[in-house]
């Protein structure tokens, strides 16, 4: 482990972003003082397209090897994935510290973590942020929260205060201008406290100079289209939207229409919610799924799952004319009550296109705001930059150069770059009473795969062959070697997958054989001692360039020499 | 091949699009009248992220099969990949026909025919059309032309008269209002063609509502970067983007600039421009990529290739540090003058990253308008509709729900529902004089790729074990058995990639050798006749299911068993 020589009990605040500085997603950030560790959010990033057969990928936590025992809690801002996905294999692996959040962030962890591993969410040791006015005291950190417009219920954001620095962060956030049955959130509190602070801003929306709809215009025109509708309704949003589901069972309850909810993680979210006491299901609103057929088309709306074209998802099931219970009619109305998650663009084009091929009245956001977006633009960087006056500014949680725009920001507003930092993941920006820096050194921060059971053990060598793999396929030789002669016996085996279509290549396929043959025997067969590595290298060069000859592919050649 | 019933010289037109109706490129759409056929376009598509491997995808010409020597002419309506790209391959295949565009758009034709193979483009049979009032009879056809907007030079649209219906196809286009030093383009003219009339529309705009940036606004932004740049200007673009190269060559030459051209298509693409009189290159301003050095940094300006990220290109190699000649300064302007092509959203994202690590000065569409889309939005579309007011409409060239949203336009605007087609890809078209409709049997459309040298031989089973591959990777198992006994011989082999890391892996191999020998033992060597494709099956499911137990990954195994 890298020894971090400055790293005592020096009355220092060190903030390090262990990921989420440089991509979307596996947000997580350490705020060390001392001896004590607090973590904000353990989130997990989903698989860029060099990274095939990946799940997702993880915060790499090397930083915190030997210093668990520091670690005195787990903040969680909210319940996105990219913000708790990693927690059950991270907190397992760091001691299973202390974990902090509003309660249906920790409800959805403790859904995760059960997942993972049955019977493990009782091992937990939970607080839960019951009052926003709440403070939580934990070795040199005071804790505390704020209110925050986001896109799932009960996130929050978070104060956290030590000697030195108060840093403030509000996790993913947005500014709901026009909110429904409630004022609009102010953030100018903020500016009181203790100084020096630091503004750690999420700052996807850095570029994004567009309006932001507000939710009454997306709900009016959820309404509008929903009361047209000439058919059934299906809303396709995501499972964690709580309160988009719950402002549609209001609207159904009264105008008489009953909603079906097909989706196992949003039931699920559904029912949490409920037993918080967030959502109180109107009576006879929901209706099993088989039941929907009892009533006129037009009084039945459709919630689901699979907006982001999930294969497994309800939506995708509907399509795929798959799903037991829907089956799409041209008069039914499909909208899209979500974005696209940046990655996912072309499925959701395809899915789109066969929603259109079935149904005449689909709707989506690039032609009615029927979804409003959980980070804010420009204006509201502004305005958040303005209202809270922090001594110091962070962007985070987002692309470099969404960071680096929104620092820009920042200095149109009167910033000097010493009070700015841009991090990268793993760096280590460090707060004295004095003043601040980025330390040199860096935490370790490459990616950590999880693929099936594994948890970093996939690294860029098997990255490399799967990526060579899905390219051009594999071609595996197996030359069977009569040990006294050195020659081949009989006709060598080829195995091929992902290469050329082997029935029709039965012409290239013999020419490779005469080729193998004739390269061991004139490698091995001269009756002396044999370099088999010789062979097998001879082998893999000249009928991977004989086969790029003939096709211009270049497949894994894999020979297998046994000598018998 | 399918025999279409209804295709005799009968007096009809036919219009089949055998590409480009369900995606983005391959766009190939085929005119028949009786036994006489015109082809408009032969594109390429991009591969989609489940097409491992492939290089792209070409429209699918069964259609054309046994009626090759019926084809009178392939029109390209402009030079851009997606429209020319499959030309070497397919005008091969169907016999060279007489080939018919723009000069610019021939030329570009011929420099891919040589690519494709050496000295071939001297066989083609071409036509320019030199002047835009020119008409050309052939067969039953008679082709005329009309000016469009689009971000080549040299694209046309392109009329097509017969005795039946006169079609009206703009290939790409948009509309631009504010053009710097000529006249806006009007199409009320295209009312006055012989009716019925068809006008066939791209319709990527369809869900568009943005007002689109002029000429002249993204020229002003331009001007105003080059010439507030602190360092040295790299401008990337499209290597076909003539025309905004030749305005940066002027502004230098105004300015007392040097330009370097840094790209091998796009210093080909000026060179062709050049000789054909559209480009004059003030005398003096172009300068070698070595010379750079010899002028102050904000004297120079590059232009280069490399917006969409592409590896080899000349921005991703100054990124990487690997350019022979530019190594990055952070007072350098970097200036994205190009849209982001649908697909290629995260490596550029990856690559502006990279920059902005690189420069301060990072500018791209996101931030400032740098670049006009050469497609029109909704606006134009209803324009264009307005305008033209043909007797059918038929959206074309996009996603099916571009089409469809184009639909929706022009039935907003008084189409009726049977005036208007919505094709597929190998929809078949018909027009008599009395009416039109979609005929019930369709052009075979599937998808033909190519990979390599390779034409159509890559179907969906090597691409579903290319993916298969690329997740999980593969796993071959050699056991050698004695015939005699039916037992296994020594140790089993194993070869894997992109399953585990093996070094890693030292307990698992063993255990799965353990269990090779074990189930060949089981299956094979109770002495008598043994049935080798069960014993191969049981160890492919057995080692499958093991392997999966293990590491919850499904690895492609693939045993082989050698009898000794």
């Amino acid at each position: 482990m890298t020894q971090y020589k400055d790293n005592k009990m020096d009355g220092n605040l060190r903030i390090i972003p262990l990921g989420g500085c440089e991509e979307v997603g596996r947000n997580m950030t350490v705020f060390e003082y001392g001896q004590d560790i607090v973590i904000l959010d353990m989130g997990l990033q989903f698989p860029e397209e060099d990274m095939p057969g990946i799940d997702y990928v993880i915060p790499n936590t090397e930083y915190l090897k030997g210093k668990e025992k520091n670690i005195r809690a787990v903040v969680f801002s909210h319940g996105h994935l990219d913000h708790i996905g990693a927690a059950p294999i991270l907190l397992k692996k760091l001691g299973n510290p202390p974990i902090i959040g509003r309660p249906l962030t920790i409800e959805m962890v403790k859904h995760r973590q059960e997942d993972f591993e049955r019977n493990s969410s009782k091992k937990l040791k939970t607080t839960y942020i019951k009052d926003l006015q709440q403070k939580i005291n934990i070795g040199s950190f005071t804790l505390s929260f704020f209110q925050i417009d986001h896109t799932i219920m009960d996130a929050v954001g978070v104060i956290l205060q030590t000697p030195v620095a108060t840093a403030i962060h509000p996790g993913d956030w947005s500014i709901e201008k026009n909110p429904v049955n409630r004022e609009a959130i102010k953030y100018s509190h903020l500016a009181e406290l203790k100084r020096p602070t630091i503004l750690m801003l999420e700052s996807l929306g850095s570029t994004n100079f567009k309006k932001p709809v507000t939710e009454e215009e997306m709900l009016n025109n959820l309404y509008k289209l929903m009361s047209q509708a000439p058919g059934r309704t299906i809303i396709a949003t995501f499972s964690s939207q709580i309160q988009r589901i719950k402002q549609i069972l209001e609207f159904a309850a009264k105008t008489g229409r009953k909603v079906v909810l097909d989706g196992f993680s949003m039931k699920l979210n559904i029912e949490i919610a409920t037993k918080l006491g967030y959502v109180k299901i109107p009576k006879g609103v929901i209706i099993a799924i088989d039941k929907a057929r009892d009533y006129s088309d037009n009084k039945v709306i459709i919630v689901c799952t699979g907006a982001q074209g999930e294969e497994m998802a309800a939506l995708s099931r509907i399509v795929a004319g798959n799903h037991k219970f829907i089956k799409l009619k041209k008069e039914d109305t499909v909208i899209f009550s979500s974005s696209v998650i940046p990655g996912n663009e072309r499925t959701v084009q395809r899915l789109k296109d066969n929603l259109y091929r079935l149904s005449d009245n689909v709707y989506h956001s690039d032609i009615i705001d029927v979804h409003i977006s959980g980070h804010s633009n420009i204006e509201g960087i502004k305005q958040m930059i303005g209202d809270i006056k922090a001594d110091y500014f962070v962007p985070v949680y987002g692309n470099h150069y969404f960071l680096k725009e929104s620092a820009k920001i920042a200095y149109d507003l009167g910033y000097s770059k010493d009070k700015v930092f841009v991090p990268d993941n793993g760096s280590i920006i460090k707060f004295t009473g004095m003043g601040a820096e980025i330390l040199k050194e860096k935490a370790p921060s490459n990616y950590v795969f999880v693929d099936g059971l594994g948890v970093g053990d996939i690294g860029e060598i098997v990255l490399r062959d799967r990526q060579m793999l899905a390219e051009d396929g594999m071609f595996v030789i197996v030359a069977v070697i009569d040990r006294q002669t050195g020659k081949v016996k009989g006709s060598p085996d080829i195995i091929s997958r992902g290469f050329v279509y082997l029935r029709e290549s039965k012409d290239l396929l013999a020419q490779t054989r005469r080729k193998v043959i004739e390269i061991v025997n004139k490698t091995a067969g001269h009756g002396g001692a044999v370099n088999w590595i010789y062979v097998k290298d001879e082998l893999r060069n000249k009928i991977g360039d004989f086969l790029h000859t003939k096709t211009e592919r270049r497949p894994m050649v894999l020979p297998v020499v046994i000598e018998v």
